[in-house]
């Protein structure tokens, strides 16, 4: 069965990244100094180039794409949670180029911010840590 | 006119699907334990495989899509809503695949998990109930 | 650094948008007519037809794409904030083809519904204007 918690949203931060600067770690220094041990995060907006990962699901390893393209951000989604007691993002991004073809992936390190607004939602908790899952190889929810 | 009630955010569930459960039967599965009447969903993740829907709207019929490889879900977006009195979960899905490509469409049974993480969001009502429309002979909001 | 301000959510509107009608033109109606100056919007549906832009870095002007065919709309993403003191929405869609393919970019004028199925939250505020930004040559919140 579907594991899950009951909580409730409370404040948000509504702004804007740096020009130039690295998406995920720029998010990931907001949730830090915040703070936020529960949430989720979305925004849209331009990068000059994109890099993704695409999990392989037979080898267990993020296998990176990058776009070395200028792109639009059509959605950024993503989650804050706890790893290793830190904040954590995880986000997946999805992308169009010039002729309007979409791309997308979990979104690593390696793309860089044209312009990007953003919505950081907190919830209330119980804290969500993040450990080894066996069936996935992957950090999911301890819960 | 666009038709359209106020209203206002409940509490929310937290958490991820099971490993090699349906991705659409389990959020239905959620909102019908839970006995949401309103609300919305979210999610990101990865699939082992996808069955998406496009509506076809000269023939106002469903025309399915598989995509038979593992996939990112780059987003999941879907709101909840009564169908025959019951919760119905009504999802849009983005999927990449290993090259950054992106799919996606109508989310139908047939979309198997590989790791979900979901946000569920609450509404305090009223109800909606989902009935058919002249228009596009589509079961939407009765409102 | 990322600039921001912390606020919170407060009322929503959630409904359909008209058959036939102009996408963007009836979401930014809804936000006029509640007098929203800070919030965001999120909707699935179907569109018959779509029109996006894509931000050209280099020469600082949107070209426009056309996808003259029915779509369904996977994700449509995008805030509410002042230009020229009225309440203004930038959202980006992502759509997807009878192929199941994904396609995208900034929203303009020229998207015609089919079916859609919006969820507008409105945020307490402060206010956040839009000015011309010198890095970009885009609108950005002056924050």
């Amino acid at each position: 069965m579907a594991v899950y918690n009951k909580t409730r949203q409370k404040q948000m931060f509504v702004g804007k990244l740096d020009y130039d600067g690295d998406l995920l770690d720029q998010l990931t220094a907001i949730c830090q100094k915040e703070n936020i041990s529960l949430g989720k995060v979305q925004a849209i907006g331009a990068v000059k180039k994109a890099k993704v990962g695409y999990y392989n699901q037979k080898t267990r390893e993020y296998q990176l794409v990058e776009i070395d393209k200028n792109l639009e951000i059509t959605n950024l989604s993503g989650n804050i949670s706890l790893r290793d007691n830190k904040p954590m993002v995880h986000a997946h991004i999805t992308l169009s180029d010039k002729d309007g073809n979409a791309f997308g992936g979990h979104l690593v390190q390696g793309t860089i911010v044209f312009a990007c607004e953003f919505i950081i939602h907190i919830f209330a908790g119980p804290a969500y840590h993040r450990a080894h899952d066996e069936n996935t190889g992957l950090p999911l929810w301890n819960i």
